[in-house]
């Protein structure tokens, strides 16, 4: 019988990638997942690796690595790996946030594309979306689409390895809604920029997960009492 | 006075990248060299990260960064990463030899295009050149132009980051030669796979040196003494 293909899936252990697994999951239900963790130095990394471990056991997935990426610290020029830097509440208009690691997603796929070349992966998921992160510039359609052309060229000839971003032209509200549908576990996610035993709540990616679930309608399981109230979902600045 | 933007440039502190070196300084003599070297586990790097230095002392280059990439060696599947694979001595034909590090350069070049986002550097430069690496997916001209493709899409609008191959299309012959012309070190360089006082004269990256000097007519540094001999440049698989 001929072996299937894992799927790769980048896994953050946050909301986002956690929902991309389930899809990875749902389109290819019988292909092994391989689930790939990058700390990159960031200040939620303690609390993401937990998720990571939590996430994978839930999906049971048989080919899992963690790969220490502290080299995007030294880099810099980031409020998310920088101790100086403080991460921002809101969005600051049409200016790139300092969350912004530079380059970050091509330094993420490179890796997971080279784990792929060695296990016979034939797919790696990314959840990136636009609506949420557009001032990101590695998170755009056309990005993927141009890294993808030099993962087809820069790959052994016998492979064939694709990139996925399923949640690509997703809002938030309507991530939540495809994680319900798919069953996807919102309780072992962390979504907050920082570490900590709960959510700061106030900090962009907090905000935005918020509001996505206040307008899916769902209750976020991690706050099952309450959501995030409608002052702090106001506080965004996502016009 | 307007602020020059510095040219990175990736060094190994192998002949290639030194010429490279040497190139971007020819360029543009009154930019800052940036030398990147980056750490991927491979069996040479502790003789490597000496030439690098005594490199970039030579070149007086005001921004080095060194860093780490041991997940390349954890990802493995390379016989320069993995200590359990042998280092073949001739390129096996047609194949993609064990050599090859799955999508080694394109996770070399994310993290040079993130340090330049940083450092306001407008060119990265890779020493890269098919002739002698043809087997090499990731070293080809359409690789390095899908690459640069993603590397405009994906990083902030208000950067223009190109990237430079100024050897791509050079035999290592044509690079000694361009190396002499332009007064590279070759003496501070380490092309060896092996690490060692010396270097072991039978892998491929030693082979091929020295046949490049041979065929250039010029002594080779390292060895001043003598060239590699014929024997050994005839071993070379490279019809």
């Amino acid at each position: 019988m001929k072996k299937r293909a894992p799927s790769i899936v980048l896994l953050s252990g946050g909301l986002d990638s956690t929902v991309t697994a389930a899809v990875a999951r749902r389109d290819r239900p019988r292909n092994p997942l391989a689930l790939l963790h990058i700390n990159y130095g960031q200040k939620s990394e303690a609390r993401e690796l937990k998720s990571f471990r939590r996430i994978a056991d839930f999906f049971a997935a048989p080919c899992r690595l963690t790969l220490d990426f502290s080299h995007l610290r030294k880099i810099g020029g980031s409020s998310l790996t920088d101790p100086k830097m403080k991460i921002p509440g809101k969005h600051p208009g049409s200016r790139i946030p300092t969350t912004y690691v530079p380059f970050r997603n091509a330094n993420l796929l490179a890796a997971a594309v080279a784990w792929a070349e060695v296990i016979g992966a034939d797919r790696v998921y990314l959840g990136v979306n636009e609506p949420d992160s557009r001032h990101y510039p590695d998170t755009r359609l056309e990005f993927i689409r141009a890294f993808g052309r030099a993962v087809r060229l820069g790959t052994k000839p016998n492979t064939r390895i694709t990139l996925h971003a399923p949640l690509l032209r997703l809002r938030k509200s309507g991530i939540v809604r495809l994680g319900y549908k798919l069953g996807a576990p919102f309780h072992l996610t962390w979504s907050c920029y920082q570490s900590g035993s709960r959510p700061c709540g106030r900090c962009s990616s907090c905000l935005i997960r918020g509001e996505g679930f206040q307008k899916a309608g769902f209750p976020d399981p991690f706050f099952p009492e309450k959501s995030l109230g409608r002052k702090n979902s106001r506080a965004l600045n996502r016009k």
